[in-house]
């Protein structure tokens, strides 16, 4: 079995430190990816803490990947060595099922995540991340990188990018539409991008007007401080669709208000405990509350297609996989503008 | 100005009691309706019993009207005296604006409701609605009842009805769409005939199975008792739609659990108090809680044309006026199937 190098945590408190590691024999379907970079997502900081409650330890964290392709199987035929691709929040889906859901995989039984999860191509061994030099990946959820794009920046396109492009296509975010995005960080700072690439007229509602200038530099054409109960009157039915990134427990019904009759308020970042909402917050208005997790490879593809087109990427600060635990409590901080990305060269720093 | 006589709430504590009151001189443009029958909608009851803390009395509740055009204003085009109409729950919209929004003006300020409200084309007299014998309203607000369906059985789709096709027909049922109807009362019959009768396969969920055998009669596939846990677990991932007319405060989780990937559920019975929503129900198979309110009169009509169409009218017990207070009392026990409706002609009786 190839071996990998990587960083992992082996239980919920103690930091992460280097870990060696087997990866799977290559089918004939799979790819092998030397990973040049990986993304750090609040969701590997959740997940390694146990925050979840449905760790598995040793935990190799790492969902925002991209590397370029190192060896493929026989039958792999969408790729060759030397391809700039990418792996997101998945390595399998449908497992178990006739016919795979090219739509709704990501929402399914069967899928089976990068990592924290069972590896059922590999006698069930667990699956490990992107936190490392190498990983064998089923040629169906490999992503292409577009060659304009550098691979440490679009990394976090694998999930950050996802996360915020699937709601603002579903919900036809474009010319004519007032779109505002609640919250100004790894996640948010992509909406504004996207948003404003696809035509959208974009808004941010961030808690401070500290991240201002970043907002309308990236594309917002408007920028207010939640903080300030005024945004909440002054901006009352203004927008078409309202993509909320942070998971602080905010009052929702607040945020409906601000939508106009028949708008959307999606959900991507998700508070622990649940909030209360009132009826008429959604019947006045016939308003939409949803949530939205990810995007299927296909739909991850064409977002990948069409950041390349806008040559759109994230915002990043790159460190050093020794500096991965000090970089979580920047995160946690919101001390990073906007997306770690771990260089995973210095592995042989 | 025209005498019209009814029944009127006094306070919020006393029965309706006789009442007699003017109408507005009639406009150019309005027309001059003969009610002959009146819906009792349970939110006649939360009015005058000021349970929505807005009732300004006297009141005469009732926007299910069905009745006889008397006589038409001279530039009235689309009506002429003997037409059987219908008149909803507002009279008039979009008051102020420069336009009129013809898909939303329920949904926006400006709106006048067919009673409790102010009449800005009577020098802000209040509204008075349907619960007598004759009403004046803007010929924009009155709708055609289709020859075929009786004035009486066909007065409550001026709300029950649209209230129910309004998010059927936006979320698109139809051929291949499982709903689910939650709730068998006034609301949730009307939504089990139209969701068949549009081509969906329909299934109630109701409390208990004790009207079943109506549920399957008027359309539904299958009926199940949500106070069987087991509901929950076998038709978990069913639905493309779940709309809920009850107003019970009842657990949205569970029902969102019952939703297909990214189906919808919408709410159309308003529970009291804020229901709390874990984020995790939205955003695992991206999943939307709406709500929807009546419908624009274009909406209206077109849904009474539907009705006329396919033959759909409300299952109704027909009443006397004098017999409203009990009716009320009935209603609050869900002792109706389905719908009351008040014979106008008993005034004289």
């Amino acid at each position: 079995m190839p071996i990998a190098r990587g960083y992992a945590a082996t239980d919920a408190s103690s930091p992460l430190t280097p870990f060696t590691f087997e990866r799977r024999e290559p089918n004939d379907d799979d790819v092998v990816i030397d990973i040049k970079f990986a993304g750090i997502c609040h969701s590997d900081i959740h997940t390694v803490r146990n925050e979840w409650k449905n760790a598995v330890y040793p935990i190799v964290p790492g969902h925002e990947i991209a590397g370029i392709v190192k060896a493929v199987g026989s039958k792999v035929t969408k790729f060759k060595v030397g391809d700039r691709v990418g792996v997101g929040c998945f390595v399998d889906s449908c497992v178990g099922c006739a016919t795979r859901d090219l739509d709704n995989e990501h929402y399914l039984p069967g899928l089976v995540q990068t990592y924290n999860d069972v590896d059922t191509l590999n006698g069930n061994a667990p699956t490990h991340g992107g936190y490392s030099d190498s990983i064998v990946v089923k040629e169906g959820y490999v992503l292409s990188i577009p060659d304009n794009l550098p691979l440490d920046a679009a990394a976090p396109l694998l999930c950050a990018g996802i996360t915020l492009y699937s709601p603002l296509h579903r919900w036809q975010a474009g010319p004519g539409k007032k779109v505002a995005i609640v919250g100004m960080g790894g996640l948010g700072h992509m909406g504004v991008k996207i948003g404003a690439a696809m035509g959208a007229d974009v808004t941010v509602l961030s808690q401070s007007l500290s991240k201002k200038d970043d907002g309308l530099k990236l594309g917002a054409k408007d920028y207010y401080a939640t903080s300030d109960a005024e945004t909440f009157t002054k901006l009352a039915g203004t927008f078409d669709l309202i993509i909320c990134t942070v998971s602080a427990e905010i009052d929702w019904n607040a945020y409906l208000g601000l939508l106009k009759p028949k708008g959307s308020m999606v959900v991507v970042g998700a508070p622990e405990n649940p909030i209360p909402v009132h009826a008429f917050s959604l019947i006045f208005g016939a308003k939409e509350l949803s949530g939205s997790m990810i995007g299927s490879i296909k739909e991850t593809q064409e977002m990948l297609d069409f950041c390349g087109e806008k040559g759109i990427v994230s915002e990043i600060e790159t460190i050093n996989i020794s500096q991965v635990n000090e970089a979580y409590e920047r995160v946690l901080k919101s001390d990073v503008r906007y997306r770690f990305v771990i260089d995973m060269a210095s592995l042989d720093a």
